[in-house]
Parts: C-alpha cells; structure tokens; sequence
C-alpha cells in the first residue's frame, strides 16, 4: 500500500484559481435583467454585490490571482488532503483506484468556505460593513459566518425554515462565528412576511430565502448580498479543489479517468473537474459525471433556458438548467441538492456534452455514505453521500477495470447525524416525478 | 509566517509505543484484588480483558510495537497535524507561540480512536467475538464502535443517560459503525435493574455505566470489556500523540517550554506528555500541566489512596488521586471530564511533582472554546475547552514572554454544540464545593 493521503505542502497552494468560461466550446450567455430583459447593465449588479466579485463573474482571464489576505486565511485548512478511499475499494472487491478530496476538513466543513472566504474579503476591501445570504443544508451560512468573522464584517443569514428546525447545531455553530440567523421566511422582509402571510407554515426553500437576502442588501447602503453557488465568481473560488487534486494526482503518478461531484448549485462539483477541462478538450480521455437527486433532477430532466435563480423573481435571469423557479421540491435530507437551477457554467458543460449527468434516490445514496463510513471512517453529507453513489457505480460497473476515480467529497455528515437517524428507522422515502409534473413545472418559465 | 500547520509523512507515522512506567521516579503501586487486596492476579484480570492488553498494563519494556494491523487502520487519519494557532496567538495579543495537536481529525472526532482500534485488534486477536464499554460523553463508545466494526468484533455500549439524551448525535454515529447502545443504567444488566429500581430518574454516571459494562463482560464468554482512559494500557497507545508532535516540532526547529492537557481519566494528557517526560528527568527545562473542571477536582483537591475504578466496587482497586467511587459530579458539559478518579501513571507522575495540575470552571473554558473557533476555525469539544484555557493561561501570563505551548486539542466539538448554545444562553453556571463536600466524598475509601 501507498500513502493513504495524500498532502501537499502549504506553499504548494495554489495562488491563482482558475477560470474555466473561456474553455466552454458553445460560450456563456449573459444574465438579463429581471425587468427590461437585456443584458444586465454592471451597474446594477453593483448594487448586491461587489465589483471585485463583479469583475471575476464576466472575466475571460484564465488565471486571476488570489489575495494574499484570503491565501491566509484558506491556509487554516489547505491544502485539503487527497485521499485513497482503499478501505471502500476493498468493500466493493473493485480493481478501480478511488481517490477523494477532503473538503470536509473545512472549519465549517465543507467546500462552502473556499468561496465564503474570498467573497467576505472583496466585500471588505470595498468598506461594505455587513452581508445578508441564504443557506438551505446551513453549509453556506456556517461558512459565510466563518468567513465574515475573520475579516471583521457582520452576517445575517435567513435559513430555510425546514432546516433551521431540523438543524439546530447549524445555528450553534454560525452563532459561535457570531452571525446573526432568523428562519426563512421571516418577518424581517417584505416577502417574507407577504409569504408568511399567505402560507404561515411552510418549510421555507432556498427561493425564498435569496429573495429575503436580496432584499436585505437592496435596502441597506452598508450591506451586499452573497450567494454559495451558481454563480460564475463561486465556481472560480472552487476551482482551487481541481487545481489541488490535479497536483496531488500528479505527485503519485496518477491521473483520474472519472472525476465526479454532486449538483446542487454545481459550485462543489465545477471545482474539482473545472481545471480538467482544457485537457479533455485537447483530447485527452477524462469523463466528468455530476450526479443530483432524483427528486430534484435539474440537469436530467430540467429545461436549458433563461430563468430566475429565486422565487420572487428579484434576481437577474440566468441561462441554466431549470426545473422553473417556482418549483419547491420535497423536503429531501440533501437539502444542499434542493434547488430548481444550475450554475451557467455547468449548464453549459452538460449542454456541450462535456460533462455527464445522472440522478440517485436518496435511500441508496445514504446506503452509500453508510458504506463509505465503515469503510473510511469519516461520515459524510447527504449531499456528499450522492457524489460517493456515482463513484460507487463507476468502480462498480466492471469490477475488474483498473480505472482511476477522483470524487469530491464536499463535506462532512456530523451536522446532519439526525438524517441518518431518519435513514435508519425506515422513515426516509424516495420522491419522483411522473413526466407530466417536470413539463408542468417547468412550463412558467420566463418569456425572453 | 512558517508553515501554519506540520504534517507528518505516513511513512513517518511511530511504529513504537512508548511506555512512561518505568520513568516515574516513585515507581507505580499494583492494582488490588476487590476482595482480598492482595496484588491482583493477572488470571483473574484476564477475565475481563485480552493478554496482549494486560502485558501491556504491566509491561516494564520501554518501547512496545505497534502491530502492523493497528498502524493500518492508524494511518486511516495519522499522522494527525501539528497546528500553530497563530491567530489565536494574534487575538491574545501575546509573544508565546501555541501549538496544538489536532486529535479532532480521527473518524470519531477525538483521541480516543488511538487506544480503540489497539484494543479491538488485540481482542480480535485472541479470539474475542463483542466488545462491552461504557461512554461518557460519547466520544470512547464512538471510537470503539468505529474500531469494532474495522476487526468484524460486535460491540455494546452503556452510555450514561444523560449523555444519552443530550448527545443523539452520538448515537447516530454509533450506530452508523454498527453497534448497540443503551442508555446506562439500563435494564439489561444486574446492576443496572437494581439501581433503576432504587433511583429510576438518574442521569447515571461513568461509574454506573463501568459496572454494567464490566458486569456484560463476566457474564458471557465471547466477550471482553473494554475501558477508553485511566488504565496503563490505554496511556501507552495514547504515546503516539506525543511522539508525532515531538518529530513534528523538531522538524521545525521547535521544542516546548510547556504541555498542556485537560484530564479526565488522564490518557489524552499522558499521551501527549509521556514522551517528554524522560528529557525533564535528564534535566531539559520543560513543564507538564494537567487542568481539570472546578467542578470535578480529583487531582486538584482528591486524595491520592487505593480507589474503586467504579460505583459497584467491581474493578480492582487502583492506586490514584480520588473523590471516592460513589462522587457524582454535577451535570457539567465536559462529560468526558466527569470522573471521580484518574489513570494511576498521571497520579504517580503528580505525586513525583513532575506534573503540576490547575482546575478551571466551565464558563471560562467555553468562553476560551469560543474565542478560539474564532481564531483557528475548528470548535472545540468543552474537554478540549479545558486545555485551551490552560493554553490561554500560559500564553498571557506574561504577553511579552515568548515561550512555546504545546496543547492537545484532544477532540472537536461538533456534537457538543448543544452545550454551547446552553453557554450562550446563559443557563450555564459554575460548580464549587465547599471544603467539607471534598472531605465528606474521600472519607469512604475502601480501607486496604
């Protein structure tokens, strides 16, 4: 046996991230404004979020440097460890390598962090005192709670309802960091209390709570608004995860024939195999395959089209797979993977058939981060767990392939434990669609 | 700045225990039959634990091999990472430099993962089929539940009851690794039944949970017991800690003026100081410092005398600092910290003034937990709370002094968030007794 883990040194860390929208063959389309339909005038955009951030979401540089001042604070916990999942390879009797990258060793324990610490850091740099976000799972809000307090902002975070009561150490841990939480919606926004009045018991959606957070910002000079996924500049802060493993395959001699990643909003699973695309481009034989659930399936059986990333319709129309933005799915326990859309970029991978989609259920995607936990020890995400799924199949397929598999795994299960107790006593369920609730859904789409 | 955090390669990984007994100028006194308190006849020992585990309890050999099963399942997380907490030494405003060694990285978030997988492979070993144990906090039954299911051993664990009904999340990840656990006193065992008759509320206690454990493990042949701190055996796997931080400071040039540990039983402590201990002796210029809860005072204000590791007066009698087998400390959150007696190597090494020992109350240690997830990102189990708040003491009692502090970061708090939020809203207080509570609770030692 080989190193189990594999380190890189702290000065090993990548200092620029990478950007993979001039790589995309068919192009990006840019986001349009919610009201007059035409491309998003920069200005506008200034007013939620910051134009250091603003810069990285349009650039076509390939290469933009990170600040000293978030290689910092990154330097907590990175390099993040690439590891040989050997125990699970010998749990499924498979000739396949399977490695994983351990953003679980994040301080809020997840992927989330990379992003949150560099949008905290071009907030302060512009004098903005305060940012308002969303989080679903909590991922997000921890990391952004983390984040701010190390560069000496304020945060709110408006949690879907749903999960602020099923996850109550979610909240500890974001009040350790010192940020301010309320469940969403809440009476703290005009749409939040027109929602509240409409349906006072719903479970909330991550919908709702970006159009709470928007408002937030909009009507507070001292605050911007900050979002964990989707977006272009977010899935430039996780391309440090590819550009980590890629160095840390490449010291043992490896390189990976699959790299996988769960779909939420795509951030976790565009940085790991973002920095792998101008190789497939230039020939080489790499698969990249992005699995989402089955009760959510955006990118398996969603439409790619112009559409809002919130139910309020306040955000800027973005060109993704969507299952419409009022689609509210049911409360599965991955709810990092509960979104109608899909990053832009990500779309356009699956659109330009460079990236492969699939979808799990949520029963044997936990049966998988229950194996992988015996197996490795560590538990993962629900979130996670249906990234270890898609590995799984892929080492499975053929059991005598010596194929080298790379996964992402996103974040770690501690927070979530209660899901897994769910798991347990049978009261989990598997969701899915007749065809005619996807055409339903997605038939509200905006007209351009 | 130098590298934040110091990592070890696997390869680097000790492939030796060190055993401290034979350093302690004093020598160690021998554990005594319940019954007859006559020096203990390892036959009768034998009953309840492997042999491999009691020539360890009483082995004079200074380095004992780490089998080659146990390192592979060891290096599953270890080397752990030496961490420098540069931002905690920032916001303390002092010259000191703090390092601590991460033990929260292990599948069950704590140290106790070293000495569970050593016992479940020498139980394995012998033939042995179950496991029987006790948890406190939930952090050993975790450990060894992770542990058992590596060698294919089932395992049952009593889990105090009020540690049962606070920490659910700690059952979760029992169960996740496949064993049983019931609440202590429960109604399976003997004991059990009688003291729930008598007291059918009782929160338990670790002496409470030691006896139906122990109990478990007489009554049926294919099964062993299995004890997580206090014990010569457990101290001596604890060695590794120490080992891997005193390589990881030397290959940085460093060496500490003093470590830091909290105790409870006292094995994350003698595990990261034992293999320093012989460089005192020889007259290096180093300081071990044990803190213990206030509110649980063995080394502090206990008597150093033969003692009952538990309620029944089932165990041998242990020579240690004591409040007497049937003190029950308040319902503090450090659990794990809850233990009326203490491992008869730190005892000894307390009594030869090689150890110098401080109590602190939980308020201070949470606040001290708080500031340092602020700074350093990870939060802290409230035991671990503990070291840091010595580690605090040192670093700021002269700011200007710069001296270097090693602590144990024995385990992470994520499943303990429930006590902080207890801390935050200001329904925790501090415990103290009164000279004549310390009095009357030794004044029962059994007369030997």
């Amino acid at each position: 046996m080989k190193q189990k883990k594999v380190f890189l040194d702290e000065s090993e860390m990548p200092t620029q991230w990478y950007n993979v929208m001039p790589d995309i063959p068919g192009g990006m389309s840019p986001p349009l404004d919610p009201e007059t339909k035409e491309p998003m005038a920069p200005e506008k955009l200034a007013e939620v979020f910051p134009m250091g951030l603003l810069e990285q979401e349009m650039s076509d540089q390939s290469w933009i440097d990170i600040p000293e001042e978030v290689q910092e604070v990154l330097r907590i916990w990175r390099p993040a460890p690439l590891v040989r999942a050997n125990n699970l390879e010998k749990a499924l009797g498979t000739k396949a390598k399977i490695f994983f990258k351990n953003e679980g060793v994040s301080p809020s324990g997840s992927h989330k962090t990379n992003s949150a610490v560099a949008q905290a850091y071009y907030n302060k740099r512009e004098g903005i005192k305060r940012l308002s976000t969303e989080t679903g799972a909590g991922q997000w809000g921890s990391a952004l709670s983390f984040a701010t307090h190390k560069f000496g902002l304020d945060c709110k975070v408006y949690m879907v309802r749903v999960s602020f009561d099923q996850k109550p150490y979610r909240k500890s841990m974001m009040n350790t960091y010192g940020a301010e939480i309320v469940p969403s919606p809440s009476p703290d926004t005009v749409i939040g209390r027109k929602i509240l009045e409409s349906h006072p018991d719903t479970a909330g959606s991550l919908g709702i709570a970006i159009s709470e957070a928007m408002e937030d910002a909009l009507s507070r000079d001292d605050t911007k608004y900050a979002l964990g996924s989707v977006l272009n500049h977010v899935i430039l802060h996780q391309s440090i995860i590819g550009l980590e493993a890629k160095k840390q395959l490449e010291s043992i001699g490896e390189y990976p024939d699959v790299v996988v990643g769960c779909c939420g909003g795509g951030s976790n699973f565009a940085g790991i195999m973002s920095p792998f695309v101008t190789d497939k481009l230039e020939g080489k034989d790499i698969r990249f395959v992005g699995i989402e659930p089955a009760s959510c399936p955006t990118l398996t059986r969603g439409k790619y089209a112009y559409d809002f990333g919130d139910v309020a319709a306040m955000t800027p129309l973005l060109y993704m797979y969507t299952l419409g933005h009022d689609f509210i799915p049911p409360g599965i326990h991955a709810g990092g993977l509960r979104y109608h859309g899909m990053s832009p970029i990500v779309s356009a991978l699956v659109r330009d058939k460079i990236i492969e989609t699939t979808s799990a259920h949520q029963l044997e995607c936990f049966e998988a981060g229950r194996l992988f936990a015996q197996a490795e020890g560590i538990i993962p995400a629900p979130e996670t767990c249906h990234a270890i799924k898609a590995a799984i199949n892929e080492a499975t397929m053929d059991l005598n392939d010596p194929k080298t598999i790379l996964f992402n795994f996103s974040g770690h299960g501690l927070l979530d434990l209660a899901s897994y107790d769910a798991f347990y006593s049978g009261n989990l369920h598997n969701y899915d669609y007749p065809e005619e609730d996807i055409i339903a859904a997605t038939k509200n789409l905006p007209v351009i």
